[in-house]
């Protein structure tokens, strides 16, 4: 007898359950009612000890720094991490699988090799990071959230696992994503909804939110999710992360499962999100200097480049010029991302450089090219993936909207070259703005929001394009926290000049009540294969809001 | 009344006709019958003078030395290259476009510049180059070779005319090529056949077979091929000509023009054909110092790596391990590749390099997914070019086989994944190699024939995936000559162990005396994104074979 899918869920969420009372950590923070909406801040201290939450506040750099410094051993540390992702699992449905049991052996045995070579094992030695449920480990459940892959054990490192053990680093949890990973909301049949921490009542944004929310709660400081449409951007815009989306093959995919595997055209990649800002470059460089092309076929030979991160070809980063994308041409950004945009300026401004307004042309059909690339085989690798067990097809960014019946080969080359065309206009756009600056350069990066909203009311309607058109076009975009919904300034104003039939929705359902709470983020998006300028330009961008603070 | 697609060609042979009368070369050769079977030695001093027969056959660095020296203005250099072009057409068939009254005025423009400035405009300052019959310049027809495409005047220049203007070069013609560009050999209805200069009963290869023949015969000193299956490493191998096959994207493409547009999982790149190995060299380089980026958003952001070039990655070149590729497991070379091996192995070793034999596992799977991969789309896109004008469609490398009917888009994504895994797997292969070398690094390059055969009869059957392999796998692959067939030398073997139907074929149709004079050539295979080290490579093996010599 088959067992129905229902069934198959009830025993996967029963076997995590067992797995999360094992450690011993389970139902330690007690009742919390659901009415308690942002649960950052529940009382910890009753359940972690001082150390335990001290460890867990630093930063990335300040770990490593202790970790190789022998200040901290990577043991101490994954227990404290192990000990508090329980926490946050069991306030916001975060996580999809553990393995402590590897976790704490691998921190042991990293300690070791330093007790006995007194050097770290790598750039990452001892640190414990989290991983999407995609990201492949050998001997561990992979099953992409769908039902019909539960029990599926990997028999392989992915390239990005094989490169982040090499550099010392130790991995403990899965984290949950939507069904097909096609959502800026994290929702799937076999694992649940994962709740933003921030105010339980909204979406966490995805399709990493499991990652967003563990991230967020202090239960790792360093995630990896991947971002097709934005989906690393968007739950670290929603969590106030640290995070990037890289140029395509930067960061190795290699064995790492995806849904729709084979659509090449605008490929996911892979990306970190950490509370803090030093994370994304430690990340980066360490990935990188992993030499990830001798694990992926894809992955480009491209080192770590120095002279890019010193700005080199933005006149040393001294007096840069940002294009500030007020709005996308489609839809207004709600009124705290106003205020951010204003910040942000002000921030910059007061360092020496200099913004312009900029608005990427064309968006809607740029939105429309990306729209008819993610749905050109008709929905049919969802539709199969579901008949494995049953499970019904959810909607993620095309809720409520039909399937459109699948194109032709030669259709979908037609839709790949209208893609490349697309993004060359947008890239003599961009050229275009070289005499506007002043520099003698186009603007160096663009100021954008992550999304027209902060986050939204669960199952509400989305618009993914502010952060798919660097999926389009390739532009590697960092994400950073500039403010939070503050419900006594973001009044909402009065508007009727709306840009498309989501402007007016979006426009309407703002409240800035139900978005309190929730942290305002801003991208910096930069030009293909500038993932180290960008890197950059965000730290001077975030040091520029600390002085402007 | 719709004129006929014969029509057509008859009035745009014409239009060539009376152009190249319209330049005062024409004609001047005299008859030369078609039993003279080696072009490249008629006597040129009848026609050309001794000065220009002494510059065309300077090479590149030569000529770009007294050019940005002063010695030498690009209009002299131009008007003899134009002069000489004529003749390799009459005697090939090479040229299917020339635009001599702007490379004129061209030329007198960088020799203004340079009378003004006492500068160079560029790496390629006031050097002629030939451009395939695909590379868009803003004002030149652009047809693509199809016949239904006359008369069709591009108002773009593509992004590579852009890189070679911004360094200085002179741009004079265009050359011929295969329908849809997919074959070894240059036939197409619209300019008919070009011939190997080197015995006019022979393939010239393809599909840059136009730039094969002018190169060797010295009616260009630098070419622009392209490349998906082997496109620039054939012609230059059965001409004996330098040449890259580049990684993707280090070159752009953008704006240049191809047959199966979007077709992107294994993209055509174009790459350089000369007859000197520093053309090479100068060609990459220039371009990418050009900063391609700015003008192709595909374009990796990838600078001249110094450091790669100095093969850092390599054991700074001093104790190279070279994988021989003896076969490809698929077919057994021609027995004048056998002594080329040999003579590059004997003289490597002798420069104190090693060499362990080396054979790509599962070639016979890459080869069939190549194909696939080719006619995802049942030949749909050639249908409707062949169309435009009612041409009869030529079969190229897929000859004598019927269209497969189109994939689906799903299908099509799978077989994306199956080349992606496919490609991994090589990739492992070359790494396992580690262990054989000695040197602590894999097979720092493979040396491979591009061909098993020195050229073919015309419209005899080919089998391209001794190129092709590194099309899937986007290794870069530089060719060169070793030698030349010599039926002296390069006597059949007797053979029973035959890998395949064609290996069987081949080897019975092979004739020493029938392939008299045609160069022998070897590629030189390095691994993604390494083209900096492929270049220096290449530079080794050719020094050591001198050396030897």
């Amino acid at each position: 007898m088959v067992a129905s899918w229902q069934s198959t869920v009830e025993t996967s969420r029963n076997a995590l359950e067992a797995k999360l009372k094992a450690t011993g950590f389970a139902g330690q923070v007690g009742h919390i009612g659901e009415d308690v909406l942002n649960v950052t801040s529940v009382p910890f201290d009753r359940v972690l000890t001082a150390r335990e939450i001290e460890i867990t506040e630093l930063g990335v750099g300040q770990l490593l720094a202790k970790l190789s410094g022998g200040e901290l051993t990577s043991e101490e540390l994954t227990r404290a991490f192990l000990h508090r992702a329980v926490i946050a699992h069991e306030l916001t449905n975060c996580l999809t699988d553990i393995f402590f049991d590897k976790a704490i052996a691998r921190a042991q045995s990293v300690d070791a090799e330093y007790a006995k070579t007194g050097k770290p094992v790598g750039a990452l030695h001892g640190l414990p990071i989290s991983l999407k449920n995609q990201i492949n480990i050998e001997g561990e459940e992979m099953n992409l959230c769908y039902v019909g892959w539960t029990g599926r054990i990997s028999n392989v490192d992915s390239a990005l696992v094989k490169c982040l053990l090499q550099q010392g680093a130790v991995l403990y949890s899965y984290t949950n994503m939507p069904q097909a990973l096609f959502s800026g909301e994290t929702i799937c049949n076999l694992h649940g909804r994962t709740v933003n921490p921030h105010n339980r009542a909204l979406a966490v944004g995805g399709s990493s939110g499991g990652e967003g929310a563990l991230v967020a709660m202090h239960g790792s400081p360093l995630g990896v999710g991947s971002d097709i449409g934005g989906s690393v951007r968007i739950p670290c815009a929603f969590n106030g992360l640290y995070g990037l989306r890289p140029s395509y093959d930067r960061i190795p995919y290699g064995s790492s499962s995806n849904s729709m595997e084979g659509f090449s055209i605008v490929p996911s990649v892979l990306g970190p999100m950490s509370t803090s800002l030093d994370g994304v470059k430690a990340f980066f460089r360490a990935v990188v200097d992993a030499e990830p092309w001798r694990y992926d076929p894809l992955a480009l030979h491209m080192p770590w480049s120095e002279s890019a991160y010193a700005l080199k070809e933005h006149g040393d980063g001294k007096e840069l010029c940002f294009g500030l994308v007020r709005h996308n041409g489609m839809v207004k950004p709600d009124v705290p991302y106003v205020r951010a945009l204003e910040m942000l300026k002000a921030a910059l401004l007061a360092q020496g450089h200099k913004v312009i307004d900029y608005v990427p042309p064309q968006t809607a059909k740029g939105a429309d090219i990306l729209t008819r690339l993610f749905q050109a085989d008709g929905g049919e690798d969802l539709k199969r993936e579901c008949a494995t067990s049953g499970e019904p097809r959810l909607g993620g960014i095309f809720k409520g909207q039909a399937v459109p019946p699948a194109i032709s080969t030669y259709e979908f080359w037609q839709l790949c070259a209208e893609r490349r065309d697309y993004i060359a206009m947008q890239l003599a756009s961009w050229e275009a703005t070289r005499d506007q600056t002043g520099t003698g350069r186009p603007v160096d990066a663009l100021l954008c929001p992550p999304a027209p909203y902060p986050s939204f009311r669960h199952d509400d309607k989305q618009d993914i394009f502010y952060t798919g058109i660097c999926n389009l076009c390739d532009w590697p975009a960092a994400v950073f926290p500039v403010t939070k919904v503050d419900p006594a300034v973001d009044k909402p104003v009065e508007r009727t000049d709306f840009l498309s039939d989501f402007d007016r929705l979006n426009h309407e359902r703002y409240d800035a009540t139900v978005y309190k709470d929730i942290p305002v983020s801003m991208q910096l998006i930069g030009r293909k294969g500038e993932d180290e300028a960008v890197i950059r330009m965000m730290e001077i961008a975030v040091a520029a809001l600390k002085s402007a603070a």
